[in-house]
């Protein structure tokens, strides 16, 4: 059991912005780095650091392509609650990235699948060279066999990345896969820390953070009231609570649910749902559940279901 | 791990008439009676056997009264799917049971805080007499001394009691504590089947249902799209996933929740919030938490933290 050596990172700006097309105020973001601050959590990631110029048709606010100086409008006073930004492999020009010293941003996070894990490193190289901290979030880990994992973590091993992350993107693992995943990692990487990212399609994301944390994971995501793509995250506020009132304060977490994520969610869908239930069944990305959920055909599950189940009986009714 | 053993019932109209004070047509239970004997679910609760006669100002529809020449034309053809009913101690007159050979019913289930297990146990007999399928359900575990627990488990031991439910009616409880309460269960009952009841409070019912269930208990309540009092109860759908399509449809209980439960969840508010949450954070009983929820007030989520924490500060600004 290591709830006391948990730490807690608040993705709602970052994941949460996968949901709104990242449609929030600078207010809004600074009344959640207040919240977080005084709610004691250690880590806010802040948005994407990816490069505006290497996306096409990419204009989705300045929290997808965080700018130094933009930041430092936002939060002009640090606390004690650090900074993160999310960098997908590709989409990210390494000259954008200032020193640490001169950067508002703590901890970099490169997000990648096991196949890209060397081009992950480059950047996690380049990232810690500059002084960061810095983690590898190894996603669809469902999807992964075991050769391939291991060979992965083996060069991580190697790598100076300070935490890896165990990424059930599809949110389909449940506590006991959880618990196993975890351990490998731990075994196959006892000089890194761990972190834990979970999604919420089976209703497990708070059971799964929490199982990773026992079995030895040091980081934990969370974002407040779960707001992340499609089912969402583990929720902060469980977290909180969770792990203690002797290290967080879960009212400064609650005020900005009350001021803020009730008007969000009544605008934005995030969280547990038939369809996005049943991509977690199915362990796939979520795109077509999210597709079916922007239709009119939002609550069409058997439809749905039968796609998945069996996808030659719906093409073989469109040709009817 | 028992998965295979387990036995799922279904509570959606009893726990779910919590909610909407029993406001199921005949033709919704009859759906939900099809649908869940199409997905293998081996017992439906159907309501509370309680009497109308013994309850003050009482009307609340059939479902909280269950009459067998009701229930007859309700499920004229019963399938493999067994029937159940609920009844609280002091709520329900013996004569209105008929025996066992006569009714719809298969299992009555007897609901009781620790303090009443000995006139649960006088109800158990008595069921048990009549040829009935009997349980006991033990609510508010997370109250209970621990020498309390174990006089209360003795007398059952030595009851004809079939099963023995672990409820935790305060959605307080996490895996862990699921775990130990199930081998502490299975310890001084081994020769009992036991049973799960969990709540949502924390978005922890399905994983501490699988959880009691990889500890040796066989019974899992569920309800379909988590209807139930408060935060609701671990869903059906989401077992029967667990469990395994080699025992069980998926498709007949979504087919349940498109046709029935979206249209009945915009009518009635069940499920995850933040009041039902601080009151599993502070193991509460969610009646106060329900009656934010029915007020003007139900999203001021500080106040009522504030209540929990600081009641005498809540006095002294109602003084001022």
């Amino acid at each position: 059991m290591n709830r006391s050596a948990a730490k807690i990172l608040d993705c709602t700006i970052r994941d949460g912005g996968l949901v709104n097309n990242w449609d929030f105020s600078a207010d809004f973001v600074k009344a959640l780095y207040k919240g977080l601050s005084e709610a004691g959590v250690e880590y806010m990631e802040i948005g994407y650091k990816n490069s505006a110029k290497l996306l096409k048709g990419a204009e989705a606010g300045p929290w997808r392509y965080l700018d130094e100086a933009f930041l430092r409008e936002v939060i002009p006073h640090k606390s004690a609650t650090k900074l993160s930004a999310l960098v997908d492999i590709g989409r990210v020009d390494e000259n954008d990235i200032l020193p640490r010293e001169e950067s508002v941003l703590d901890l970099i996070r490169v997000a990648c699948y096991v196949r890209d894990v060397g081009k992950g490193l480059e950047l996690v190289n380049t990232f810690h060279d500059k002084g960061y901290e810095t983690s590898i979030n190894i996603m669809a880990l469902s999807h992964v066999l075991e050769h391939e994992l291991e060979e992965a973590l083996a060069k991580i091993a190697e790598s100076p990345v300070d935490i890896v992350y165990v990424v059930d993107s599809y949110g389909s693992m449940d506590p006991r896969d959880y618990g196993l995943m975890v351990d490998k990692f731990r075994e196959l990487l006892p000089n890194k820390q761990l972190g834990i990212h979970a999604h919420n399609n089976l209703q497990l994301a708070f059971a799964n953070t929490i199982t990773g944390i026992d079995h030895g994971a040091v980081f934990a995501d969370a974002s407040v009231f779960g707001m992340g793509r499609a089912a969402g995250n583990c929720n902060t506020e469980l977290l909180i609570s969770h792990l203690g009132s002797t290290r967080y304060e879960l009212r400064p977490v609650l005020q900005v649910i009350e001021e803020h994520m009730i008007d969000i969610r009544r605008k934005w869908e995030w969280g547990y749902n038939i369809p996005y239930m049943v991509s977690g069944v199915f362990d796939e990305h979520p795109r077509m559940a999210m597709a079916l959920r922007a239709s009119e055909n939002r609550d069409r599950y058997l439809e749905f279901y039968d796609t998945l189940t069996n996808p030659e009986a719906i093409v073989a009714k469109k040709g009817d």
